[in-house]
């Protein structure tokens, strides 16, 4: 039997993603092979990545100016390889730190080249609660790029509206809330995410990137470093992760079947809102640390009055069929992670569980 | 109908470890969900993660000096990493060129530092039709690395003595024939191979390494980009991808209950050997390009007389249930590619074809 699944990344999967792959898992559509084993130059693979390409632009509704570029090595290899394609030593990166994540790209950045904190919410303890304001942050008009990060996993924050980087480069790291809704892809220069939350299994990078900014990239770096190359060879260069694309193939293909992005947000609305709403009607029992503005609804973090209760509240939820509820080992805790093949019954049912726990504790 | 697999990567995979897969693609071992939706933290991902280092280690005999790490972006991102961790101001590195992929790998080198041609066997055409011998290569003991590649899928030759480099690290992509039979791990400072041939799908990059060799990486490099960061944290630094490394665990687990590495040497040896003899034996009909020493056990390259021929014989074969014959684009001819999964069986099935082939068309 299948659990409840608030796994934060890798995260559970849509059942009819699932299925679909292991129907075709020794012979797929006939071909009397797995996916899997078919050669990537081959025209059944062939097929199926361009039709992830061709789902994911529909979905996003992606300009002429931008393009798709599947990578491989989690978000963490594209905190080393955005400032190796795009610092300059005349121009210096930005970052917008809102949690452990954007800290580690800056990090990375720094190693490469210049790079600089546009702003930070990080709390004396070391938190983040928030993400900034446009009027928190000022980029200088002559970065390299800015870089900031969509939705914080860990801390449970997100921005519901993008900030404005002007005419900087905007390249934001949305590993975490990609596709949980529609956004104007033309705003971005670029935008990074592993696919191990929305998207499919780990082991594949979905990229949607400006051309101009691609083709700005630097060329005395190795050329399998070059974004550009990627680019101009449809993500097919070198051997791509097939079976993770087309897992992530699956996915699209259900999101659109699901009614895409709108129908995406509406739901993934609706789930946050019956977690949050649950926790602000129980607020001796339940405390939710982040502001309201900046809450997130892919992670909804909360503790209970106690570590005690916290250990005991998880364990409880796992005899009741859900898993992946601990917070991080970081910021304990519970954490729901409620990505987009999570239900609104999945939702239903912890909201439940969540009412019934802090009556029975309270 | 499965068919038999003659691709030359991603390739044919055994079936049980496809099989294994497919029995508990929705709910691994009783837990309710995917492998691939479990937490890379939690512990059932983590018994899959540490049984396939454990597999790896026993069947090549892996010394305490060595160790294993998985990577990703192909055997193409390594071409890139290995100068980017290893090359230094005062030391050039030494590449063995014995096809486009040691060009490839040279050419990325080349972008990061010095580097320099140890020994090349290319043919004034542009092929490769033997790999050198140790008289013909000569290792300057100051050298960063000397690199090497141990089979040349496309061509179809292969090291069946590796070269000594001496004192120099030597470095070995071994992406085409790893794990084809035992070899001494002690005598390489990093081999790496691609999955995608012997291993499972493509995705991930498995690594064994020399300890010291890993540690003496530059640290000026962003942190994801070192190897050590990777050996340090048991290739857990960051979300590995998941459902390729179980695969390669159930790869790994069939391997070992064949009989390891002498069985799968054993296998190999006598499928080249029946395609070989088979082609000699019909000298008339067939050419074999590759110089005998350098023959490759794991592709086996051939032509027929006419180009029209080749065509007429990549046809029949795929109705005869036989698929993945065709030569490369840039050799043309016939390549049987008969990595691990191909059976005995398999390949008697391919030369009884070839045998009345030659009959007919003779």
């Amino acid at each position: 039997m299948r659990v409840i699944n608030f796994n934060p990344g890798p995260a559970g999967l849509p059942l009819p993603a699932l299925e679909r792959a292991r129907d075709e898992l020794l012979d797929f559509q006939g071909s009397g092979m797995s996916i899997m084993e078919h050669s990537h130059r081959g025209k059944d693979y062939e097929a199926v990545h361009f039709e992830a390409i061709a789902l994911l632009t529909r979905l996003l509704g992606i300009p002429d100016s931008h393009t798709v570029v599947f990578s491989t090595g989690g978000a963490s290899m594209q905190f080393g390889m955005i400032p190796t394609n795009f610092l300059r030593p005349t121009a210096a990166a930005q970052y917008v730190l809102t949690g452990g994540w954007s800290e580690k790209a800056l990090d990375e950045a720094k190693i490469v080249g210049q790079a600089r904190i546009a702003a930070t919410t990080r709390n004396n303890d070391g938190t983040y609660t928030r993400v900034p304001t446009q009027a928190e942050v000022k980029f200088d008009t002559n970065s390299a790029y800015a870089h900031t990060t969509s939705n914080n996993t860990l801390f449970g924050t997100q921005f519901h509206d993008f900030l404005d980087t002007g005419p900087v480069p905007h390249v934001c790291d949305m590993s975490s809330d990609f596709l949980w809704r529609p956004f104007d892809v033309s705003k971005f220069a670029l935008t990074y995410a592993g696919a191990q939350k929305n998207l499919g299994p780990s082991g594949v990078v979905v990229i949607v990137a400006k051309k101009e900014f691609l083709a700005s990239g630097r060329k005395d770096i190795p050329k399998v470093f070059r974004y550009q190359t990627h680019a101009e060879a449809d993500s097919m260069y070198n051997t791509p992760p097939t079976l993770a694309i087309y897992l992530v193939r699956n996915v699209l293909a259900w999101m659109e079947k699901e009614g895409g992005l709108p129908a995406m947000e509406k739901r993934n609305r609706a789930k946050a809102d019956a977690i949050y709403n649950c926790l602000d009607s129980l607020s001796d029992f339940y405390r939710a640390p982040v502001e309201k503005a900046s809450r997130s609804t892919m992670n909804v973090v909360f503790r209970l009055p106690s570590e005690a209760l916290d250990t005991e509240f998880v364990a409880d939820a796992k005899k009741a069929g859900m898993v992946g509820l601990k917070g991080h080992r970081l910021t304990g805790g519970i954490r729901a992670s409620i990505y987009n093949a999570v239900s609104e019954r999945d939702v239903q049912t912890l909201v439940e569980f969540m009412k019934s726990f802090a009556k029975s504790k309270g």
